[in-house]
């Protein structure tokens, strides 16, 4: 930090400080580590920006095409790798509009008319977050399609349904796999209206109050394709919800795949048997030669931690700042980009581990022979025949009760049995007892008889074909 | 807990257990306390069931005229307060059917015939999220009224706009206003959202795998206004996103009301002495005989607190749950209740407050002469005459360091003051510092330019408007 | 709100004002509801103060006599329940000073001389967080008896270690319980610092700055069991750090015991068959009447979302508060005094649990045989016998695929076909295969060979006692 | 991924796998990013391993020699840079271990005996934590001494005290700030108890059951300065409480520092002018040449947020897991770093702020005179005369308020106008108002008198000198 050091270079806001920050001071600050991520939306922002000021005369023709091939030479060669930034820059936009000068001249300086870091940083932010947000919407379609495709593969699997890790009636594995499908569909939902809640312009707030200049913020917004025009300086430089609503709808999503996750490490274990791992997607032990373990649905579960912590970051830093800009929002970017990149590689780790897994389809029946779980149709028999449903319950409740004691299973006893803990039973209630009975039983909407599970099926790829087709319309 | 206890009047699950718990598992497991607020809401979703189960011949229609007779019953004497829960009721659908059944006798046993506690009680909670979520915009609404009137009263008060709580530009009172009208804009738009998360119907997917009655769940969803049934049974027991949406919605409220509170905070001080609130919206000391307090600004900001741990609550217990209905799941009504509770609260106090605070708009003008906040406004004066806007601000800059040094304002420099530190001022120059041109020069849209905000103003109330308009097709 | 009322029967901060709040505003910023809690302290605190300005002659012990029999005759009637609080009290200090003027007339009004609510509420806070973490430690030693018990008697049983929930190696279950054991036992040394941090006295602090009469805070701490004065009056104040540590000690706490609950909740699923719940710590279905569910270690590990999320309530409230006391920090009782009450609660909850549970050991045994779990020996034996581990490893990792794919059990190989496998085997390899010798073979500090648990076994009682003894050295 | 690459380069687990984890699987599992910070403790953990296997005869005294000199070697090189990770390395443990073996060959295969990378991990990282926990010490004391350098530089500076932010009563500058070096003492506590928690050696627990080699745990806990062997080795690999120590310790201290950030954001406004700051710790604006930011106040309040963030990542990671290792706690090191590296940083911005800020001690005393400061005084005044302290209160608030209306302040009272308020008033009455006499009667134990504050600026010097003790004894 010599005297010989002109002011300019150093920091943006030069004439009033008499000194410069020092090394410590520069590295605390500075959010170039974080929002060197955001070069890309910076330049389209800042040409976007000139084309405009070209257009209304704010800036000459010659320097609006000087600034705007610079901005492309440099955007070139920051994607070639002939560009790096340096960690003296403050963020990407002083390091962009620095280079920009140096390569161009007095025309680079004139960028920044009629604009403030406050807007631009906004803008830059809204840009990358609808990126994210339609990249994510693909990565958790991924994933939607990978279930779709376990639940075609195995519509005829039945598994245990529990309740409380505790069996409790038989389900189809397609089902199963089915329920996952629509909480995702949820998590696309909230990511769309994330990205919705970004796809509104700031630019033309300039610090705070708008701009003296005469721009004309409707063509920036249709130049970068925002849908709106932010009504409100203030809100404009201020407002990070749509960054929030991002985070948010990773969090929740990443709690739906921790739920995921727990099932197959659940199931891989021996007991379970349910299904076995693909070898590239387990992992072993440094010591234990026979282990194989099922770390990727582990290190899922275990990042859902760090998205609900980016989603707590982010509220705590918000909380009680008044207008507008305050410093501390430079720390906006840092948890709203962790939790994407989570929610993404999580959902690609799950797509990939659930398409290479081998269902035990063989152990998933014999499973569901177990833990008494025909009993409740064994009540409803009872209830069809006129029994009140409380007592079928407790009739057939002494019933398991006996069986446990006994070692057996209801599908053991015999009609008379059944006559004699109730004259109720009718000779067909062994009949209700039969697991695939049991499952066909569940024949209302929602159920988990096989011919609900083929109309759900339907619904699943309808609403997946409508999400797809909005996807395609944002990406063209 | 002695034997003579016949065990149905103990639990509802008896005949596979021996012994009942104790009064401590009693209280440790009761979840009355929270969800006795759901009464109404479980008996309206048992009179559908009820209904829909004598329409389709599973229980006959002597029966399904009792119990809806009888739960009409009921729910007079809870609202007249002639029927209480008892602590001994494990939850509130326990306690309404024993009380149903003590006053009909066996037809108040077949009621739950074909449905799950699993399923009723997500059909309850859904039905409560939609009404309280649009009791909430109702507050929003309160709120964003309140800042309307505020703007349009106030549409010539200048104040100092900030930014680091460093003087900026001068705003209109009426811009910073709407700022905050913005913010719950978005606010509304959330609770809409969690409002059509929770607007699909569970009933009819029992314990977790559907029922083997011939229920018609679509006549259910229709007699209970909900816009469409759930396309998974197991999806439809462990849901509990819309309670998560509707909690975030609150918390990420509850943050912008902290801002907005933060704000009176720091005008009523001493220094600032921008706000005078009124006498029933202060509170004093206990010991202090001068003191008065802003005190219900500071408990809305501490409130935020709450709800942004009630969302983390509601995260964490979701977090690793296996498909489908786990106990855990009974801990998602308090948090999201307490952040709606919350939430109403201190909107309706904000509205308060805010519409009884007096605005002193000569100390707000006043302020708005220090703090050289006409120093842009040179800068983009010698930028307009050709100047880099990098170098006009380094010019001003270094005036505005030699004022400050000098204890003088901007508005005292003369055209020569000027003209000497830069040929670039114009004749003109001292203009463009007086505080109401600065104001009316930010005129282009979103500006603060007094047109601008009047033009704002009108898109606020198009807004609010159409808000209002859902709200009310909602709330026939 | 008639201006017959007279003002102070309205408010504590009379004469400043015109206007008192309406009834919003009183029921908005009441802390009643939360602060009744504290009147036994709140009155001993009283007492003290009380005494002290008698002895002092701040005022006369005529009236000091007044006041103290006036308190102990509204604590005899509280607690006798002859004296119920109104809602139209603010909070528990003006409620109970209220009552006494009423009682004891002028005297009463002489109570608050020299101190503030500021410092009475800090103190009060104090007192009850000592109780509560004394409470809180009674609670987990508890559960740290129940875990010793049930070390004791299995210090035989055999049961399969994991590690990613796969099988690793076998282990004694008096091994697994005493993890939990230390665990618990860190947890009581969180308490015991949280019961520090609150250890010192704030009163006579006044409003902020210390009061002008000339009071003797030793005294006072002295009488109220205080290990300190607080050094600082702004610090005493406006500090809440003891309720933020044991609110922390009851997050980290039930994040314990939520680990702790998923055991019995795997453990007592029908693939897994460890343990079996008393019939008094479970609960059944409303539907399924074969259902037997771990209700309440699931509605522990629920509860985990209540602490964290009272943790982060906590710490939104503290975040950017200036000095000194804000109105914010009314919001600090509820979080952490439900965090106390829920681990609590948990604590019972387990200790019951646990030790009503039937250990199954014959499965556990069983259990121990199968998922290879003696390859890590065998990998030993050959690094024993000078094969690079590393290579060890190897081998038997391939020796472990090939009993898969055929069906066997490492038990099942013979001293030739582990010779064929590498010739470093030495003929009494199969012996290092026995599942009681695996055990017994880790015969380090800290390993789960029987000798070593027992060892282990006696330090924990050690630990215990000492912790025992502190804990009836602060109860006395 | 072909077959031709062996086996172990690949993984470290070898035989039991035919298949490796493809690219994406090897970046998501991979920890290198994070842990390749704890490269220094992995070494020295490892050294202190391998000396002690072949003191025990487990490995040969040459294999030992040749296992510490290569690791020396290796230390030596990443030290200056001659050695790098590469990113193929899943892990800095693996990363180490293949390099040793690299460079020693079958020797370096031997290391890996009797341990595994769960107690190795838990090993490491305590280490590191120890190291950080007293690197965070040593920044809290470096903000304390500036704290106390503060007070004792403005023994005599006063200043207006506010609760709500109202002007209370005026204080000693010295006072609030001490008022915040006893927050940092507690922060300092804390991360004391941090380090005693993490101060028990894992090594030796293996994979989690202990290990079946005769290794001298003792002799190693010594080596690496570990106070205690931690007895249970299924604690040993999944304990992570004192990461969780250390990161609460953390963030409840970034919430002391927003507190602390929030009064130079308040004092450095326009309207306060009770600091400025210096130069090189503000920023300006690249659009308002008159601005001069506290951004590093700001960045200190926003990073809270962070640090709260990581412990919630924490503890939602930590929840729900049983026992032993599960992968997900590889999640546990970049929230606890990155708490640790935020708090630090924090501390060192705000002590070189604060050191460089000008105290406008004028503006302070002239500050100190609104606000009706004296009134507290003057009711004391007549409660020392008889008047009951309530009936007191209401005389003076009355008084304020006609003072208010008249624009008056409190010292233009005379005593006859007093009088007229109150018969109680004594002829000295007018002298309790002044503002230094104010200060001076605060005269009791924590209170603001001079006396008083040198006092306790005293009792500041001897606790820093002790934690400095502490401090040196572990930093030999």
């Amino acid at each position: 930090m010599t005297d010989a050091t002109t002011p300019e270079t150093k920091t943006p806001w030069g004439g009033r400080f008499e000194h410069a920050p020092g090394e410590f001071q520069r590295r605390f600050g500075a959010s170039l580590p974080v929002d060197s991520r955001l070069y890309a939306e910076d330049i389209a922002g800042s040409i976007a920006h000139a084309r405009m000021l070209a257009q209304q005369g704010i800036i000459s023709a010659d320097d609006g095409e000087a600034i705007e091939s610079g901005l492309i030479g440099i955007l070139g060669d920051i994607e070639a790798g002939r560009f790096t930034f340096e960690t003296a820059d403050e963020d990407v936009h002083m390091a962009v509009e620095a280079e920009l000068t140096r390569r161009i001249g007095e025309a680079g300086k004139r960028l920044h008319t009629a604009r403030s870091r406050n807007d631009q940083v906004a803008t830059d932010t809204r840009l990358h977050a609808k990126r994210r947000a339609l990249e994510a919407i693909e990565d958790v379609d991924h994933l939607r399609r990978t279930l779709i495709r376990l639940a075609e593969a195995h519509a005829d699997t039945v598994m245990p349904g529990y309740t409380h890790l505790q069996k409790a009636q038989p389900v189809l594995f397609a089902h199963h796999m089915l329920a996952y499908f629509w909480m995702l569909t949820r998590d696309a939902a909230r990511l769309r209206a994330a990205y919705a809640a970004a796809d509104a312009l700031p630019l033309g707030s300039a610090a705070l109050a708008g701009t003296t200049f005469p721009i004309d913020r409707t063509a920036v917004a249709r130049e970068l394709d925002f849908a709106a025009v932010i009504p409100n300086s203030l809100d404009a430089v201020s407002d990070r919800d749509f960054l929030v609503d991002i985070t948010y709808a990773c969090a929740l999503g990443m709690v739906h795949l921790s739920r995921l996750a727990e099932e197959p490490i659940i199931w891989s274990s021996d007991e379970f048997g349910f299904v076995t791992l693909a070898d590239d997607w387990s992992t072993g032990s440094s010591i234990m030669p026979q282990k194989k373990n099922p770390d990727f649905a582990e290190l899922v579960r275990g990042k859902t931690g760090r998205a609900v912590g980016d989603l707590v970051s982010l509220l705590v830093t918000l909380k009680g700042l008044p207008l507008a800009y305050n410093k501390d929002m430079q720390e906006d970017k840092e948890p709203a980009f962790d939790a994407i990149d989570t929610f993404e590689d999580c959902l690609t780790a799950m797509a990939g581990m659930l398409s290479t897994m081998w269902v035990e389809a063989q152990r998933m029946r014999q499973g569901s022979l177990g833990g008494f779980m025909a009993a409740t149709d064994l009540a409803d028999h009872l209830a069809g025949r006129g029994v009140p449903f409380r007592e079928a319950h407790e009739i057939v409740g002494k019933l398991v009760l006996a069986c446990e004691r006994e070692g057996r299973t209801l599908q053991q006893l015999t009609a008379a049995e059944l006559a004699e803990a109730s004259p109720a039973f009718g000779p067909d209630a062994p009949q209700w007892v039969d697991i695939d009975s049991v499952v066909a039983r569940r024949d209302t909407p929602g159920g988990t008889a096989p011919g609900r599970v083929a109309e759900q099926l339907m619904l699943a790829r309808e609403a997946f074909a409508a999400d797809e087709a909005w996807l395609e319309s944002r990406c063209d």
